[in-house]
């Protein structure tokens, strides 16, 4: 594929910085980069399904198909997989090669922007999407681009009175503008009572644990009623104290990991959505660089302000 | 309902020491004890289901029937749950008295000393059955009466190869009378490298974890599959720290908390596998004694010994 | 309760006609009507949740509570199900009775004539909500005023296309102001081609049947894709023929009945989404009539506009 | 592979006598023949998981991977599947190609003539396990192989009372060895009535339709109870009138179309279940004959016996 454009993920920021875990888990000379928009170029000798000149992103994780998680028609938790852009070259570059079982034909009526971060966004669906949402009032732990995203996804999706933690103002303000009905503020409010108040004593339906803060988890847990659903995707740095008598097995709650995006339940879901126009991610979008300004991108991202951030490479306008 | 026989909970251990938790909760004079045997002596106005001479047990949770909980469905967390024997006057005693909407008819085939047991044994019943066990291998950390049973419910239910774990020897042997085919004592084996070695490097389908120790909680997470199901039952004395990125969240896997009995979705399916025949429970009889003797009963299962002590009341034979 | 405002049901065409079902099932002298919402008046001994003055509806089956299916968590299918307005006195007079745990309070948010109708409207989100629909496309056969308003539920929970299939004119035309992106009428049009062509060649993923039509029923199945939902609430008058192998067997599909609405997801689910503002049902609404005027009401609904007729009791504004 | 056994399938029947389906569907020279046990005899390029020597068995149903239901997680309807011994060559010979991604490697513990059967044997575990069965009553409607195989897998999976309905005797006697509690002869008892008297009057909680004829599909619905899965895997040889309303909707029932296999829970589970020794399938084998006298297996196979014929290459012993 001829990229297009590609966006910057909070894992390419560890990268960048090349901190422990990069340092175990890559083999340079490597491109990294995993989020893309692009257009085929050429196919390799048994392609058959694309053709030069279609509009494509993909899904870049490539499971194995023959692991334990895989036949159990759980690819997205594959033991074997290889991660493109972290385990083998990525899109941070001028063309990048998926295969043919993972790219992804792009509907017209999606812009390419919006198709740049359909991986992302697909973390997003996937979390909200893991149980029932409609009517149900739903908790946002945490607002940074994904927790974003899951706000427009769950109110597009139906979702009742949707509760939003931010401890940033300007991400507060974003998480209003992507729909939140309300934005509360963990440092200055008992962000538990207050949700508590709001929902009959109860706690919120559904909560989607987006901030990977220790913080985040533990109000999140708190705020959850006694039989809802918790979809964890923040990434915490180290394990977490949780306690598992009163927020989990008292509540009879179930806790799901999210990771990644279902194969390809996700990607229908989702391109649904976006060729639908049912979301408005445009507060999202913060700047548009050439791909020879990445260090002014991972700049602008390292200010912390949520957004994302696409590289548009040379030969792409 | 005079009751014929009544069961020992770990619960009455706390009331019996009179520990923080009890003296916080319960508040006396108290009758406690919520697992027994009876048959109805009386019934009160506007008891049309119960005649007097029926053998009976009974779900000693009296759910309100209309907090959020209740009215989606799951009254087994109510918020504003009455515990017999904990909330109001339970069954070590002669008479019980119970609501006619919490009242189990018995069916013929099931013993008293099997029927007195029914609350825990819906515990491990709820646990296995919390979602798909035939055909898949299970865990279960922590042989205590709970964990027995667990075991010998997901075997009768189609399990394939069950691993237990625990430190007692008299419990290991229980567990593994009980039907598990391989019972680990971390404290000698590596139990997380064993059972994935012997899950082709992948780990347990389900978890059943029973002992609420840290330990058994996170060798347990660390024993499931990417995309496995771990039903959290075991009573953690206080928060745990857990590594929930690559135990829960990399995983994708679904951590459950249960609590109680699905009302009554698990007494029907505890009914039948009892009275099926398909559960051998008699390993876990420890002792019969009158109900005067309950200092001797309460005495015994402090000495660890898993299994459970009848009371018998004066009046039943 | 004093009744603000009923609405007549199709039920009630029958009951009102006195047909052969009527004539077996109801038990004269008896006041029909299930659809309302009122105030109450005077509460019972017992009664601790409800004082004068509030504004409620009802959920008019009362559920057994001990049937199998009852205590299997499905009380909207109990076996000996109380209708109010079919087995004994509903709504159609000034005053109704209504058994407190069958009470729905109303959220101020909701105003009178949509709380008169949520019993229908229950219809149409338990069939809605009885599978994932977000993202999915959606096809519905048969726009009465149930198959009308689960267009509007279906839209507000964010599926993708939805199809309505519908004869009349006036009907078609109502579909579309639902919110029904293709409206069809399958005396003009191939309307299982024409799905087809715009689904991939696929089918929708669900199908929301609402005609009871043998036709709307045949088409609706053939229209569903392989592994999709289909989800049955129109009244069939007679047995119908239907080609299992290829539209349910071979097509790995799963249809189910929907009866009612559960006890009390649904009425959680509804509540939230008309409160939020979600459901725009104004076109629903047809007539406002006093009660007196009822023969006038039947001979409107008779004459096949779909849409609701109110009736006003006298006392009421 | 090199075929160690093959087993006939009723599909097989049809092909042989050339019915209107199979001048329809098959464009010979074709070999034909889809169930089997092998060992791999060599192995293409590309090929990185199976060597010579391996013994398997295999999915013959080959799924396209792109389509809606493939990409939904449902190859088991892919709308582009291609079944070899249909489709493509199959394994009535001594030799049978498959891709790798079909290929099931088999446990030791499998014998020959199970392995060679696993094709319907998943058939039946998808049935039985496409719900819950622990603990519910089951309904089995015609005994052929397949239905004979689910009520083996259903009592390994702790199902509780089950009852087969089947007219021939000598069929009936098998359901009995493969362990159903109640066999009933719909031509000399009242079915429906007999399975409610014995489940209070309710119906049992799971159907497994087996017969494919309309009076089985009718009795099976009949004898569902309020909020029941059926599970339709018969294939009927034209449409069926069914009283919908009664047996479907009014039940709120979930009725479920069984086509092939998950791909490949199914095999997980399978696997597990012969493996760990919890299925006898003894009482179904009927024949072993020499791959030459396919004339005499096909011709014991239409007298009507329920069972398997192995049919033994040349060259294997």
């Amino acid at each position: 594929m001829r990229v297009r454009a590609a966006s910057i993920c909070g894992t390419d920021l560890h990268i960048y910085h090349w901190d422990r875990w990069s340092a175990s888990r890559l083999h340079p000379p490597l491109t990294f980069g995993h989020e893309f928009c692009g257009v085929v170029e050429t196919v390799g000798e048994g392609v058959t399904r694309f053709s030069p000149g279609e509009r494509v992103t993909a899904e870049m994780h490539v499971a194995c198909g023959h692991c334990r998680p895989c036949r159990a028609g759980q690819p997205h938790v594959c033991q074997n997989v290889r991660v493109l852009g972290i385990d083998e070259d990525g899109c941070f570059a001028e063309f990048v090669s998926v295969p043919q079982g993972n790219l992804w034909k792009l509907d017209p009526a999606i812009p390419d922007h919006y198709a740049a971060i359909m991986d992302p966004l697909g973390n997003a669906v996937h979390s909200v999407l893991a149980g029932p949402v409609a009517g149900f009032t739903v908790g946002v732990t945490g607002c940074g681009p994904i927790g974003l995203m899951s706000i427009a996804v769950a109110k597009a999706c139906g979702c009742s009175t949707l509760f939003a933690t931010e401890i940033s103002p300007h991400r507060a303000k974003l998480a209003r503008e992507m729909g939140a009905d309300v934005v509360l503020n963990p440092k200055e409010t008992d962000v538990v009572a207050r949700v508590r108040a709001e929902t009959e004593d109860s706690g919120v339906d559904v909560l989607l644990e987006m901030s990977g803060s220790p913080g985040g988890i533990r109000d999140g847990l708190r705020m959850l009623r006694p039989g809802g659903r918790a979809s964890l995707l923040g990434i915490p740095s180290e394990p977490v104290t949780v306690d598992l008598l009163n927020d989990v097995i008292f509540k009879g709650a179930t806790v799901q990991g999210i990771y990644g995006r279902r194969m390809f339940e996700t990607w229908l879901q989702m391109s649904a959505l976006l060729r639908d126009g049912r979301l408005n991610l445009e507060p999202l979008f913060k700047e548009r660089l050439r791909l020879g300004e990445f260090a002014q991108a991972f700049q602008l991202l390292e200010q912390g302000a949520a957004g994302k951030v696409l590289l548009i490479p040379n030969g792409a306008e």
